[in-house]
């Protein structure tokens, strides 16, 4: 498994901004990026907290792919580039993208 | 769905820094995870690239729970009291810890 791993800043302009930005995400992007072909796994959470410190990151977003190979396609799909020129247009210098690998050596038998 | 995300950042001390940090997470922390009560999923992942950016974080745990009161009562127990302690032992000042909550209302049905 392959995960793009996306964080979102909060935006400069208060409660409004974060309003239309949640909007324009939610009516916009995310069916952009539900098109993704070998998407297996769309996961989109808000930030209700940062414990133990403050955060200025607002939404999470997981897309899950079966390998970095899959990946890879899904970014040059139509679906991936139009939803690029979206983020740009309602998030410019607000996103984070990362891709995530599975660690398996990280975790004994124990961890379950 | 309650998630519990830790995003560590790279500790200075170059590879063999990192290679100690990733040691004593999972051989000592991981374990105390994964013990905590409540806890329905982990996953743990490196961070193998940051596109169109550089980044400062090289793991990204998600700790999944029923709801907020669970991942409440998970936070209160000793597995994870002790697993607190280990982290700033190990990773004092890299980690940042964020509450997820599902946004289900940012979904359109078409987003599968």
């Amino acid at each position: 498994m392959t995960t793009l791993l996306a964080l979102f800043r909060r935006p400069e302009g208060g409660p409004e901004a974060l309003a239309e930005f949640e909007r324009r995400y939610s009516a916009e992007h995310l069916p952009l990026v539900a098109r993704t072909p070998g998407l297996r796994n769309l996961r989109v959470q808000r930030v209700s907290e940062a414990l133990g410190t403050e955060t200025d990151l607002v939404i999470v977003t997981a897309m899950d792919f079966d390998d970095r190979e899959a990946l890879d396609a899904g970014l040059q799909s139509d679906a991936m580039r139009d939803a690029g020129r979206n983020l740009r247009e309602i998030a410019r210098g607000l996103s984070t993208l990362l891709v995530l690998e599975e660690a398996p050596d990280l975790l004994t038998p124990a961890d379950g």
